[in-house]
């Protein structure tokens, strides 16, 4: 597992349709509100009011070599509730991998079965290497400690509705980061992507053992962006506008490592909340948290706060998936209109 | 696995648009007839002669949290005959789950994902506690020794079929009831929901150490139906209408039972059937059956036995699940009127 | 392993709508010849330039007992493509089976919610028993060491395409096949198959412990087409028109065998290809190829010769399955009739 800021591969083209979409730099700012408005065009989708068929006819192949599964129903659905259908598989079930066979043959064949990919495999730098033998575009779905571009995207995504829904912006934001800051994956493209914006403020808490590595200071100093180390939660949360949770990865813990962590009590709650924090702040969380007492996450006794953003986030991961496959397959400029009323309802 | 008679929960709301289907007790007497109408509107559905696509553009999700391949192929198979596309999980690969992530957490995150939902899971009432975190109606595809209510309604639905093809209805049938009384969810939800029906006689045999348990001879008798305790097959199928078999659950039994259970040859056989049963009789399982020489179960060889419905019983597994669909996503009364000639045919 | 030429089973219908494909000797020439003509009307659509609904409704049982990914995928990709819908389960997740049940009751009840199967088992005609308690017509995706149609239907329109782009034909045509000819499933098919042109001339080469059976040659013989077996690959590939290569089945071969055989270096390079091989000739192998070093199979420096045709083997394999399904299910004269362009595009 890195901790090290790395430099996005340079050689990547912008994310379009054709395109792979393998890391967040791939997308400027543009390219964000482009992509943002039509995830935005199709919350109606989202919500089982309206359908789309314009993927009508294409089949995406879903590739998990590590099990992610709601990483996978989200894009598998996404596909669907655009009208297009799925070959999927999970696992390390690619006898022919066994048998010799190369990343590259792999790609190859699997993707001359589809007319796009969706491929979350445990090795850093192995997507992009599927992808280079693909004749489909792939999308990143994961790759060890690499990117999961869709993940900070929707992060992105939620962050801009719900600042949005209270007439502010990302530009000139007060974020607050808590929780896992040396392995969170999610947090560190974050802070990466977030430099596409203006004016952003961060104030980052973490135990000692699991600090934010150095480098991303220096990172975030270069985007003309301001970064504080908080010595507390109190001290983080007070004039955030939104604040971002992470879980602990305790798998990837030291058994020396845990002592030396504050592991017990809640990283946030009702109580921390309602006594620090402004009423009008946004809550957010990659997901999964863990519910179980003391586990130093989020506590499941914020679910009555009215920030708490938590679930349109996963919700929000659909549309936001749903742009990325109308992008990359060229549709994205007549999603809009191919919009109709659903014949049943859910509710 | 509980043998005693449990009572519904109270709660539930009757079975209709937008709601869950986690119990039998859900529906009452009219709700049935209205749903197997839907079902046998959808025969030429099921058949693959006709189509219907009234679910286009919605998304199942469907979660076994243990397996369960053929009930699942029929859910699947059902919400895809009209029209809408699955997202499917098998195993505990809810790796989520793992991490500390509550079990609400998982159905809400999933449920953002899907228009509908079918949960199977190995412990009683968790299905219920998916639903109430549930954003989309769910269907209660087995939760241990709970319910299983799609399993009792395509019973139930087949027995109503069947009996109709003879001029006779469940108002007034003899039902022989053979096998494994004392573990069989399948014989326990049936004597319940055939409370819905009147003059029903039961006739029930089981090896001694698999005997009713007491319960539920009160259980008819409350609601106005007959119940007797044969002492062999042949008396308990002579006068029937309809002969229900069980298989023997032996992975439950201890050693001890297993010995004390007369468990070699057939439970019921073509022999046994021409010598004791009517020859209009109706005989039923819901699979599968051990076939397997001296399993104590039913035999293959009635096979030719004009009344087996056994495969009719899974035959119509698919239609009854497609009308729960119709109903739950508000569909139910259109159905019929979207149906179109098959532009392919399976033969 | 069977490594004898074992007699197809004669009570086979020929392969049309609503019947099985269980054996590439349900196919005579003039049904080879309309297979290829659908498959080939087909391509656009493979491509992804246009799409064709003719299946709509349709619901695909897709039954992988044991697993083979490639080959799952391109089956359910090529079903989807048409406009259907695929139910699939993978591994032996037949709990039912082993708890008794029987191959026929497990067949029977899972083709009722189907339209069409596709099987792949391990044993050795447990497909075709499959079959017989179907409903709906089977698939063969290969059983064991006994046929896999596909994949030879897929070599042959691939030959035969290749070919004609060079103004030549099957019949006529100089085939070299290299590698593991002794179990090489593969290979024997072809050499069966290939009994339906006239004055084709095999030059066959395989290490001593990996010969070709006796029986084949005098299959060959008995054809009407000419055998040669070769010394060397370059002695085997100098006058050919197709280069045929397998993989070492490595996992079938004892230690001794192993010992025995050559199995370092490559069976087939690029340098090898320039001094000794025609620069039209075709080099096909059914994939996966051992892609390590020193593996004794196709060499990945090969990629850059013009006439390899592995990829567009395994594309055309979705085109060859399309067809399949295509006949299967009585729509095959009508499909060239409903392609339109597809709203959206790969590239």
């Amino acid at each position: 597992m890195s901790t090290e800021v790395t430099n996005p591969p340079s050689a990547l083209p912008p994310f379009d349709t054709g395109q792979h979409l393998l890391s967040v730099s791939q997308l400027d700012r543009a390219a964000l509100t482009r992509l943002f408005a039509v995830a935005e065009s199709l919350r109606p989708v989202g919500e089982g009011r309206m359908v789309c068929r314009i993927l009508e006819g294409a089949v995406l192949g879903s590739l998990f070599f590590e099990p992610s599964t709601r990483t996978r129903l989200s894009f598998e659905s996404a596909f669907r509730r655009l009208g297009g259908s799925v070959v999927s598989t999970t696992g390390f079930t690619f006898s022919s991998m066994a048998k010799g066979e190369s990343i590259h043959d792999t790609a190859r064949v699997v993707s001359g079965y589809s007319d796009a990919m969706v491929v979350r495999h445990p090795d850093t730098g192995s997507v992009a290497q599927f992808a280079q033998a693909s004749v489909v575009p792939v999308i990143n779905a994961g790759d060890g400690s690499g990117e999961h571009p869709s993940q900070s995207l929707l992060d992105l995504f939620t962050m801009r509705e719900e600042l949005s829904s209270r007439d502010k912006s990302i530009d000139g934001a007060t974020i607050a980061v808590l929780g896992d800051l040396r392995y969170g994956r999610t947090v560190h493209s974050l802070l990466q992507i977030l430099g596409l914006y203006d004016n952003v403020s961060f104030r980052v808490f973490g135990p000692p053992a699991l600090a934010l590595p150095s480098g991303f200071f220096d990172l975030v100093a270069s985007t003309g962006n301001r970064i504080v180390e908080c010595d507390s939660v109190d001290e983080a949360i007070a004039p955030a506008d939104v604040i971002y949770c992470t879980r602990v990865q305790k798998e990837r813990l030291s058994e020396e490592d845990e002592q030396a962590v504050h592991l017990h009590g809640d990283l946030l709650n009702t109580a921390i909340l309602q006594e620090h924090a402004s009423p009008d702040a946004i809550v957010m969380h990659p997901l999964p948290r863990d519910s179980r007492h003391n586990s130093f996450d989020l506590s499941p006794d914020v679910d009555g706060f009215p920030g708490l953003a938590i679930f349109r986030q996963t919700d929000n991961g659909l549309l936001v998936r749903m742009a990325i496959f109308s992008i990359a397959l060229g549709v994205a400029d007549r999603v809009a209109d191919e919009l109709r009323p659903a014949t049943w309802r859910r509710r």
